[in-house]
């Protein structure tokens, strides 16, 4: 799989569960929300309007998506929703790695530009560096409605955090009548 | 990483924390448990009893471990305990993949043998099949004190849990000095 068929795969609606080890806590916290992620192709408008708040040349993008939430987190009672633009502008020698920018994450209020690695295995990794923070997330499907994502987060240098998303697909796409076999077996 | 150096790094005392994602429901269930993890030798005479019960030659066999551990599930009250003792049985023309012998495991109440493949990437995958069920976990170490674990499980041809486990290492090793400083840096 290169990383335009993993983001095909993972356009549409999910239903995504988030549990986050607090490490120095022993803590778990959980968030459920549903996702909306939209293929954008690499010469969409808002894809070269990405590139260019990082100086990227727009042709340089291979791919992008708009991923929409709308969940809710159990240590609060707020709402959380909003949505962020991802461009993937791959190595020239490579295509299989590459930069990831983001227009705004559900952690971070400016742009960040992170790397991304798809493995040969079909998990595409993101790394992310912040000002005091590095993070690391690997996603992989394990059925075409099973996506999975585990990351761990560094602060200062060590572990602090690390959270695993399973993610069902939603909705009428013809792959999905897998989805609710499994919720009924499961049940039954 | 051969998979005699992955029980070796697993060898010690963890806190291991599980959450699983019941897929059906959208629910998910904490578990927290201290693991003592000791690496038996191939010669090890608990590693030639289980070769036996599998009717296996013990000279096949090229690791072991036994895992013991003592823990709680959110959603009861009871303490959960026990051992069990693994045993890889590498195929002859590729070592990395083999046989993963149990004594008794978690969930199952009779000997079940799966299957491991130790990974390019240093994660090791074990699949397990059983009457009704079937499962795969992937193992991988963050750092020498943070080893984290993904499984899935099918029953009846569907997905019906994902689990997540986060295990940091506990106690005096040299290697878990590096832990606190990870929780140290985390509350600060």
């Amino acid at each position: 799989m290169n990383i335009q068929e993993f983001f095909e795969l993972s356009a549409g609606k999910w239903f995504s569960h988030r549990t986050s080890h607090h490490l120095a806590f022993k803590q778990s916290e959980d968030g459920k929300s549903d996702i909306v992620i939209e293929m954008l192709a690499a010469d969409h408008p808002e894809v070269a309007k990405l590139c260019q708040q990082y100086e990227i040349d727009p042709k340089h993008a291979s791919c992008g998506a708009r991923v929409t939430w709308n969940g809710t987190m159990e240590w609060d009672e707020e709402k959380h929703t909003g949505s962020t633009v991802l461009v993937t502008v791959p190595n020239e020698d490579n295509p299989n790695e590459g930069k990831l920018l983001r227009e705004m994450g559900y952690a971070e209020k400016a742009p960040v530009a992170g790397s991304y690695k798809m493995g040969s295995d079909d998990a595409l990794t993101l790394i992310t560096e912040y000002e005091t923070m590095w993070s690391e997330e690997r996603l992989w499907f394990a059925s075409p409605n099973l996506r999975m994502r585990v990351s761990v987060l560094k602060r200062f240098g060590g572990f602090s955090m690390a959270s695993f998303t399973s993610e069902i697909r939603m909705g009428g796409t013809p792959a999905a009548a897998k989805v609710s076999e499994a919720a009924n077996s499961a049940s039954s």
